[in-house]
């Protein structure tokens, strides 16, 4: 267990958040509970969360700005799962559509692509990591003559850049393709721009037909998870009646996790628009801390508005262990989620500027396996 | 709470085992941890378990009897996605495949085919659940130039039955179908029949390339979970490699729950094989029991051989919202699970035989809301 501390301390390059308290929702877990099915549908099935989950899903939809009376959603079992439920209506209502979306987006997408056999076009992105918006344009105008399904990255993984999604839709209108859909994988930022002043355009006003979040990123949960909100209209097209579970079950998954959905009702309810503000901000202040930081000690780092995660050269193999790091190519990142404190920054950025044969003093900072973790736990 | 006991008591009609205790995992809930992409690569991600998780594949991998030098699996988020894996991982293989299944296949594979867009056919069910291996073998003649995709239920939802899967297989080769493949979904059998004497032909030994089970059905888990085991020769022609979580990623989800592999490990290697052993027979046995007390009271009850799932003429409403009962057409099930005593057999026998009009004497037989289940924890 002490390793898993150790490693959650040093945990800077994945934006997972380790500053959470679900002590309470523990005795919960002595039960098999079942979300199965849509968490609007009543199911025969009794040790559910649907209600719960149904308040997680109106909370996210008034802070996307989701339609008042044509919204849906469901809590995910992560980001992936929801960017494959967005990209899956995307295709059901155009089979025959052609799906766009910039170079930084996650690979994970790549792959959904793949398993649902969608066309699509890689478009290449801005040096800052957004779309490139004129290559989108140039694409579009080509095909002008298939549906189009835009996905938007708000923010990337790589560099937490923020694609328009109001200029996007103003593209499509201006090229008067009128059969379009626009996916936004919020991943990470869509936790933080509903609490930021003056955000740039991402949510359902600005354009999206559905939109993907996570739930261990920004709020934290022991286990991955996430929320997917999309168009009503969109999903009453593809439900599908089913008597078995008694539902018409709209969802992906069959059986579906009932503890994630307390554990978000949890972090909103005990947080509050305002605690998750308070939240927002101080991790976007030690984000320009860790700037100014490596800036003062030559090294050139930056992030863009409104985004947590700090942009900088690749470091040594020994660093990006250490810290957990996610490199690319040549850059890496930090992301300044909410356990991460100034003094751990400090202590990150005095690891990468001290010459690489001095001896470390970050302790366990190899990545523990869990059997290791479960040492002195009287387990069988 | 008090409510998600009694619900958990009078679940007859679903396969979720609730005789569990996990009590001392669950410090472990109080870290984020994440078993991000493929559990047999490397991750910079420190607090995963995918050494635990490897451990839970090999043990499942011995007793679905996949050959020694050439399996793969992970541990999923339920046999749905284990199930969406195998037809992927059929489908990349033959994309021109065309994929059979019986009439009694749940109906999440229907939705799985969809989403894969994958070329389908539904064959007719025997009276006894079991795929109708004439018209299996009929199909697949008028198809031989197409590559076969068989999707074989080990044991179906509703009845229980199990698809012979070296009958399958053998039909296969006698067609000179030379392109196939077979999945098995083994959600609920897939833990009993390795712990039977003389299991019906449902393996890899006899002729499976990926076989999904759940984890929350007969070993017992708070969450949904499961596991798919393919053949590594199959996974390793869709691998595709990506630098940003430093893996092959050869899964589903990105983020992937790290909990769940601790919890069947747990069990396993509590239980161990003996332990299983008399968790099973004693299913069986209340199963049988089940059986010959409905038929004492002139119900028609049945089950197969090897199988706890006890069918019995649909009931009234009334019986069905009071024991979970989850109905189809004209017949429903109670499923023995390991939390299912001969008392609890006795008195839903009861219930079942007296007339509508006598007040019940089951409480809290309606089943709760999750706020209800919150009532008196000192919650937000």
């Amino acid at each position: 267990m002490s390793r898993v501390q150790t490693a959650s301390r040093t945990l800077l390059g994945y934006p997972c958040n380790q500053a959470f308290d679900y002590t309470e929702l523990l005795p919960f877990l002595g039960y098999h509970m079942n979300n199965v099915g849509d968490p609007y549908s009543a199911t025969n099935f009794g040790p559910n969360t649907h209600d719960i989950e149904r308040e997680v899903i109106e909370t996210y939809a008034e802070l996307t700005e989701a339609p008042a009376d044509n919204h849906w959603g469901y809590v995910t079992n992560g980001g992936t799962e929801g960017n494959l439920y967005g990209l899956y209506l995307a295709r059901e209502l155009y089979p025959k559509g052609i799906v766009y979306y910039s170079e930084d987006t996650h690979y994970s997408v790549a792959k959904s692509l793949r398993l649902l056999g969608a066309r699509s076009i890689m478009i290449r992105s801005l040096e800052s990591g957004q779309i490139d918006y004129a290559d989108l344009r140039e694409t579009l105008r080509i095909h002008r003559d298939c549906p189009a399904i835009v996905f938007a990255n708000v923010g990337t993984t790589m560099k937490g850049a923020i694609d328009d999604v109001g200029r996007i839709r103003r593209m499509l209108d201006d090229l008067r393709i009128t059969e379009h859909y626009i996916h936004v994988d919020a991943a990470l930022s869509g936790m933080i721009l509903p609490f930021v002043d003056a955000p740039p355009a991402w949510n359902f006003r600005s354009g999206a037909d559905s939109i993907s979040t996570s739930g261990h990123k920004m709020i934290g949960s022991p286990l991955p998870c996430g929320l997917v909100i999309a168009k009503k209209s969109h999903v009453d097209r593809i439900a599908r009646s089913v008597e078995y579970v008694g539902v018409l079950d709209t969802t992906l998954t069959g059986s579906r996790n009932a503890f994630c959905p307390l554990v978000l009702w949890y972090a909103m309810k005990r947080l509050g628009k305002e605690g998750m503000k308070a939240i927002v901000n101080n991790c976007l202040s030690t984000a320009q801390f860790a700037v100014d930081l490596l800036n003062e000690q030559g090294i050139r780092a930056h992030r863009h508005p409104h985004s947590i995660t700090v942009i900088f050269p690749r470091p040594s193999e020994r660093i990006i262990k250490t810290w957990q790091l996610a490199p690319y190519r040549d850059i890496a990142h930090l992301i300044t989620m909410p356990h991460v404190s100034r003094e751990t920054v400090e202590q990150f950025v005095y690891e990468y500027v001290r010459p690489d044969d001095e001896e470390t003093t970050v302790r366990a900072s190899t990545p523990p396996g869990a059997r290791v973790l479960l040492e002195g736990a009287d387990l069988p």
